[in-house]
């Protein structure tokens, strides 16, 4: 009889927040759970460390999975987990489910993807799941339902080397869905708008608020698949060079 | 007569750091310079930004470059420079000059980079510079000849759209440079150490530390460079689809 799988899951929203609870749920059914994530909400995170302060670790009780509550970020909790929980490399990580979308450019600032990220660095195969709707209260029936048919293929498809997945789910009901897409990431930015205000002494402060704006003509992007009612699924790496303009610097190294 | 350039300079050690003070020195001998660098320090922060909390900008005098210190992270300092502080798009960016490397693996969790990053992603040509030597006290003498000659090429030299450069600098005496090599981001990782300690009430902590482990023996990437007493040039993009794996997931689509 093959050895039970072993998942580790990870979020930035905070240990108690729906998306993970209903994730840890789907991972349960496919072998042993163990959880760690950040003890509070650690969004927009991206890939920071805690290098200048210390970190807590805080096992907590609960019913079929192990879990710890972490003080630090996505990318913390994975090193935590990694190093000093797990007593073996995990068979899988997965990360989400996210409140809210961590497509396109997005991808960039995410925790969520950020942890997937530092598993696919670890050499663990990785997928960071979010589903495109912010609310506390949004509706994991649909992605429970993708993230159970995405781990079942990810625990009987080796992963590629060097890339972690960012599946994106759709906020339509679960008979709106038309599939899953591979795609690319869109090619969009946020604009920012930084409300200004007074505080109570005059003196001026700062929330960072913005739009985001698609420029991405394309059918093949995530951004497509999601307004279409398709799950994307892109592929990501952790090798940022831009091979294509390689060549472009190479007249740069003769009289430097 | 053209129109004076304007350089916006950043950093994640800090505005007092003495890696962009040394910075400073060398962009003000090409136009009019902008600082917004974190009034604190906020390395290993990638690409955070801050969103569940306030920022607060703060002038500085300073004698001929126009100088605000950001309560936020270092891409925070970028959207706030681009959207409330600039009047004008600025003709380069550069962020540095690191206190320590940011080769390989590193540029994921850099906040030098990021800056440098999210600069790219606002259109901006945009450069990270590090020395290898993260002590207070390096010196920056062949990092200010490296700056020099990188910020004159880059100020003449359109940068194709959606890169960044990573410009690690060894820390030799000037005259052992070989010159710049033009580098793919060499395959490395870090292997994490946690310092576990007890607190005064008997309580365990952690420190994160580790050992940088380069695993590829490519001559071609930035490490290689450094070693060999180069400075290492290594472009960057946003876009992190690993396009060489979209066909690996296509079976994917069918049976969602």
């Amino acid at each position: 009889m093959a050895e039970k799988k072993l998942i580790l899951v990870c979020n930035d929203d905070g240990i108690t927040a729906p998306g993970i609870r209903n994730l840890i749920e789907v991972c349960k059914g496919f072998g042993d759970v163990v959880v760690v994530a950040p003890d509070k909400p650690q969004s927009a995170m991206g890939h920071a460390i805690t290098i200048n302060a210390t970190l807590r670790v805080q096992a907590m009780r609960s019913e079929s999975a192990l879990e710890y509550a972490c003080s630090g970020t996505p990318v913390d909790c994975i090193k935590l987990a990694v190093n000093k929980i797990l007593h073996r490399k995990p068979d899988l990580l997965v990360s989400g489910i996210n409140h809210g979308s961590n497509a396109s450019i997005n991808v960039i600032y995410s925790g969520t993807m950020s942890a997937a990220m530092e598993g696919a660095m670890e050499g663990i195969p990785s997928i960071g799941f979010s589903l495109c709707n912010h609310s506390i209260d949004a509706d994991f029936t649909l992605s429970r339902q993708v993230a159970h048919t995405i781990i079942s293929k990810a625990l009987n498809d080796p992963m590629p080397a060097g890339i972690c997945l960012n599946v994106n789910i759709p906020d339509i009901a679960p008979e709106m869905l038309k599939g899953i897409k591979v795609c690319r990431q869109a090619r969009a930015n946020w604009e920012e708008e930084f409300d200004e205000r007074r505080d109570p002494n005059g003196r001026p402060y700062y929330w960072l608020t913005g739009v985001f704006k698609n420029y991405d003509q394309g059918t093949d992007t995530d951004i497509w698949a999601l307004e279409n009612n398709y799950v994307s699924l892109v592929p990501c790496q952790f090798d940022i060079t831009a091979h294509s303009s390689l060549a472009h610097y190479k007249s740069w190294e003769d009289n430097a």
